[in-house]
């Protein structure tokens, strides 16, 4: 993935050189300790699993739409009012705060997103580093007087995690018409069925007004879509970089293969007369593995079951294990499917009797690529912030709004490193400088996409 | 396995040749359509998993010590009683049937025993046509007045399976003096731990007032003990044989595997910096498989377990496996083990940064050899019947009540063909015709034994 993102990196800085490389900064200059202070303090809500002494050592458990989330939301709400936002809800809660400018420009606003949900084991900074970095950025501008030409603003995207209501990036997939409302609606609480999404939205008046759409007429489009990011894998962190400029995503395919054999005696049942599912799918996770180093791509087991009455004594009757297929060009990720899925029928030939497979893939998700014109933005703030030693063009390996968005207006993201690689976890953690520096870049990302791109410059 | 058993075949039979060959047999001959209908007439009381349109085509729940097992305790003690016998029940809930015969010695009486309880997705044969065909020999030899000189009897063994209350060949594990009677009894019902297996026997009235020992003293000792049972495997079945003779237990040891490594997205994390437990866990699992093959011995994993909260894009935090090695020699069982746990600790450093992992030994049985004298008893029945090439010397490769019945008397076993080796499943099926073979070999291994082996002789 390295080596793919040099040669990009090199393609791109040609590309945009005579645009963006001259360009000044804002001269403007966030306020980390109120940026580090706003993280934290709203963190309180949903606060959970301690890791360490200080009381801020803690991961999070603020599942979307709970009491916590609710709290932050309003105190967002709040906050967004304070600095002479209009807010709009759309009808799954996304929260559009959207700041006039100079021009007064009825043009769709540049904003600056992410979700303030987290996982239930979660960490401090995923998601909520990119809402509070972006009202800092808000908060900067409207101290210094600063004007952008273009209306500016921040969403606060509902049910980014799917950790409580089962569905990834869940209301920004309704906004950009990937996901029927209906269906985002009628998710349930995974462990209360009787509650749903939008009963949710209701019991705390989250249930908004406008259309959740990027239609003019009746939603809330957006000019550009600017997203913070921990980078939540270990790259920025080993190569001694502070930015990654986020050029788009991976594309991923989500596959449950379900292997058949038959329960039999483990005492009396020879080799040669089993049909050992077990066997069979630790044979195939390995070999996918091996396959997909070959083509220098990700393939990845997480889950893996044999039924519930399953015994020490007994060859289990099944077997089900996911497999998470991931490269930046979805031809890679075909083709390792591929010689998976033909391997695997190899295996299931193998040892004893054999096994019979099936299989269902559960996410199509095709590789995203990000606006030009938002990455070279991004570049000239990593440039002029860090220079081009300590930035990096990367990919996404995980999923974020910004694919969505990206979908309906242009988008880019920024990465800023998070230690060792961790997150959805309580240890999650990016230090005070680097959450700084992201939000400085996604300040100045913001304010040179406004000069140079905006209002379809 | 398969030719092991033929070298011991050739010298048993010259050992015992003297003795055993000439012998007559009973002349007296089990009713086979009695034995048919007891057996399924009974299975009413637990019947359950149907799996075909006749009525007796399912499967069995019958666990032990529920309301189904009490009946057919309540049949049991009543049909012993019809017969004449003296019912004894241990504290164990163990029910010990003794018919008085010819000498009426005070000699220990020789039973044929096995369990009445089942899985809770069993099938009719297994343990239960060991009960009933020991039914049916004494109502054979009642009804022709046919004379032992020792007594004999049936045993029905409690909670032999293990499987509500978790701990298998439970209740002969007491007697034997291998498991203390305190720990037996605070076995909690897997489902419900309120329930304990003494709750259970004071409920249905079966803690009784003799000792669960061998101790003449003070328990219920037996001057041998044979016991009828469904092979549980393939091997009669596909070398054309009826009657396997059972000359011992394979040793095995149950290993349970934690592997751990930490927790990461599938997406973000590359291959270099995982810690990947699933991966490990399944070429940990390809490989035990390897090195038993390599010995001709048994290594299998029944469960494998991720946590709870596993997700398709995580990398997995730990993973649990067991794993069970068998071979008819102990040395080998070690050997086994040794070379898996080393293989082990080469994969854990393989891969990435690397799992650790650690392991527990739950069970370690060693393997046992069978009384030679009651071993020769059901080969002169089994050469009778069907002649040498339609018996064979064979290894139980599961454990039995006669594994540990053999650690304080006399003890052999008779196995008969089960279809497809299916056992622990509701389509076991054994037929009616080798039932009927396995019942009159078990009546003329009794015979035999009582003329020439009982009492000491």
């Amino acid at each position: 993935m390295r080596s793919a993102t040099r040669v990009f990196r090199s393609n791109v800085a040609r590309q945009f050189s005579t645009t963006t490389r001259l360009q000044a900064p804002s001269g403007l200059k966030i306020n980390s300790g109120r940026l580090w202070e706003s993280l934290h303090e709203t963190c309180e809500w949903g606060a959970a699993h301690r890791y360490g002494e200080n009381p801020r050592e803690t991961g999070m458990a603020r599942l979307s739409l709970t009491d916590d989330d609710a709290h932050v939301r309003r105190w967002f709400a709040t906050e967004v009012q304070k600095l002479g936002c209009v807010l709009s809800v759309d009808r799954m809660g996304n929260m559009f705060a959207r700041q006039a400018r100079r021009l007064n420009s009825s043009a769709p606003m540049i904003a600056m997103g992410s979700h303030l949900d987290t996982q239930p084991r979660g960490g401090r900074y995923d998601g909520i580093l990119g809402v509070i970095a972006a009202l800092e950025v808000l908060r900067t501008m409207r101290e210094n007087g600063f004007q952008t030409k273009y209306d500016v603003g921040v969403v606060n995207w509902t049910n980014e995690e799917g950790a409580r209501f089962p569905k990834s990036m869940c209301s920004s997939g309704v906004w950009a018409g990937a996901i029927p409302i209906k269906k985002a609606w009628d998710l349930r609480d995974i462990h209360d069925p009787t509650v749903t999404l939008r009963s949710e939205l209701e019991r705390h008046g989250y249930l908004g007004e406008i259309d959740c759409s990027s239609d003019p007429a009746s939603g809330f489009p957006l000019g550009a879509h600017f997203e913070l990011h921990i980078e939540q894998g270990p790259i920025l962190e080993q190569t001694g970089r502070s930015i990654g400029i986020v050029q788009g995503a991976q594309g991923y395919r989500w596959l449950t293969i379900n292997v058949l054999g038959k329960d039999a005696h483990t005492g009396t049942t020879p080799f040669s007369a089993r049909q050992d599912p077990v066997l069979a799918a630790s044979r195939m996770i390995a070999t996918s593995h091996d396959i997909a180093q070959r083509h220098d791509a990700l393939a990845s087991t997480g889950i893996i079951k044999v039924p519930s009455n399953a015994s020490t004594n007994t060859v289990a009757s099944e077997v089900t294990f996911t497999l998470d297929i991931r490269h930046p060009k979805d031809s890679v990720v075909h083709a390792v499917q591929e010689e998976c899925l033909q391997s695997f029928a190899t295996i299931a030939s193998q040892d004893g009797r054999g096994v019979s497979f099936n299989w269902t893939l559960d996410t199509d998700s095709p590789a995203v690529k990000f606006d030009q014109n938002c990455v070279a933005s991004i570049q000239t703030a990593a440039d002029q912030l860090v220079g081009p030693d300590r930035s990096m063009l990367m990919t996404s390996g995980a999923g974020h709004d910004s694919v969505y968005t990206s979908k309906h207006c242009p988008t880019a993201m920024i990465f800023v490193p998070c230690r060792d690689g961790v997150s959805h976890h309580p240890t999650e953690y990016c230090s005070p400088e680097d959450c700084a520096l992201g939000t400085q870049a996604l300040l100045e990302a913001v304010v040179h996409y406004d000069r140079f791109h905006a209002g379809g410059q």
